[in-house]
């Protein structure tokens, strides 16, 4: 199977657990349902999802919690782009080519769905029931962890919003990324782990290959936001630099930038050397995530 | 000890524990700290809380986990306010006689230090070391559920905001409240239960209880809407009518209003008969929630 195959099949899997763990349309309150909907099948990649699935592969062929850990963190990460779209968060009326979450449904609605995607997560892990009740302890605490103020996705957010008045240094953009977009996928792969009945060596392998293909993500993220177009993207391109935002090409220049991806994705595939064979899908994923174009 | 005295007591053990589980001010990043410190000690009853630990002192004298689970309610509570508050919802500047959230740190700090305070009430479940992860993972449950859509918190302030649009009947009232209000009132004895390491028919004893007190509550709060004073309450009274919203006293009346408060006291009286003596707070509780005047 192709690593495009791959995807597909998974985007498969997860999408129809997706479905089964999200109340229905038609469930009162409807509304809510809708929105909740609206941006969660909204064509997203899927990538912690897959992260998460592929980690727990490398660790285990038997690891029937991963699906609710992969469903939880995109219940995360969906919540966290309704709210950054928000008017007054990030503003954006489009993401990846459609209407967000507020335009459609109005603000209140809009807040509300975003809280309710993380109410989600959390109960979705709570319906895990083939792994040790320990193991899903764990779990939680690494996704509350991860979205949280202290180095989580929240003060990364916070970080990066306060940053607009900061000068534009190297140290300051590390943290932003290590916790607004890093900490999650991290937290991605050593879930994956973590539901796989990983042990401590193994989850620490899968945390280094996380921070390396987060912060890649991030870097490869900000030169996209430089070079496409607006269409290419769905959504508006050249919109962090007209912000201020702090980004890599402005810190380092577009050509560095370019090689510190490589270099982090080099590392990434330094982290896996304990998993072997089994750990195919991650090498293939960290090598898609410098060479794309959207 | 009055139960005056015993709030006191509890309040100052509360308010040091959601200190002790609350980043520090001036830990990074500051602003986010700040805005959920500035709710999360505004003033609050600690209602929440004080029946989580007393449904816990009902079922045993040793349940340290009770703690963790009496703050992350206040937690959970605290970020629906500050949600409920926004411009978008309720648009409420003052809350308990304080500025609110968003008045004071802009809507966006606003919205992300609700999220951040929903995150911390799921790390403070996590933190629980003296209990069997089975029963961590139960009060992650209770408090996922009665906080999500489905006949939870956000479920109850969706209908709500959708009802000013429906006729006032009996049942819309009722599902709301149940929702709104009541879920969580309810999760809190159950999970004081849960954390105290009760069996089945103690956890669904306090269920009873806690959802007639809810309903009382709920009773109570939309009758003193009608008659204290904007001063007294120290947020805009009257505001309910005013918007159009659905209250007791608008669909049955004041008198019918309060014998249904005293009712639904008497029936949570009756709720406590499997515990004795260890319930005495819980009676003392529900007596105090008909009668309070603000």
């Amino acid at each position: 199977m192709t690593l495009k195959e791959y995807f597909s099949a998974q985007q498969s899997v997860i999408d129809a657990a997706l479905d089964r763990f999200t109340p229905a349309e038609s469930g009162h309150p409807a509304t809510i349902h809708r929105a909740m909907r609206h941006s969660l099948f909204a064509g997203g990649k899927r990538i912690r999802p897959i992260l998460c699935i592929s980690a727990a592969a490398a660790v285990s062929d038997h690891a029937p919690a991963a699906i609710y850990a992969a469903c939880s963190l995109e219940m995360i990460h969906t919540y966290s782009l309704i709210h950054d779209d928000l008017p007054a968060l990030d503003n954006d009326d489009y993401r990846r080519g459609k209407a967000t979450c507020h335009k459609v449904f109005g603000e209140a609605m809009a807040i509300l769905a975003g809280d309710a995607l993380f109410t989600l997560a959390i109960q979705t892990l709570t319906r895990i029931e083939d792994a040790d009740p320990a193991r899903v302890v764990a779990l939680i605490r690494e996704l509350s962890f991860a979205s949280g103020t202290v180095d989580g996705m929240i003060g990364g957010q916070v970080t990066d919003i306060e940053s607009e008045r900061l000068p534009p240094t190297a140290e300051l953009l590390d943290s932003i990324h290590r916790a607004k977009t890093g900490a999650l996928l991290r937290a991605s792969v050593r879930m994956g782990g973590i539901a796989a009945g990983g042990d401590a060596a193994q989850i620490e392998a899968l945390s280094r290959y996380g921070e390396h293909i987060g912060l890649a993500f991030q870097i490869v993220d900000d030169i996209l936001d430089v070079e496409e177009s607006s269409q290419a993207l769905g959504k508006t391109a050249g919109k962090d630099a007209a912000q201020g935002k702090i980004t890599f090409p402005a810190v380092y220049g577009l050509e560095a930038s370019r090689e510190m991806a490589q270099e982090q994705c080099r590392l990434s595939h330094e982290a896996l050397a304990p998993f072997g064979n089994g750990a195919q899908r991650l090498h293939e994923i960290a090598d898609l995530i410098v060479q794309r174009k959207s």
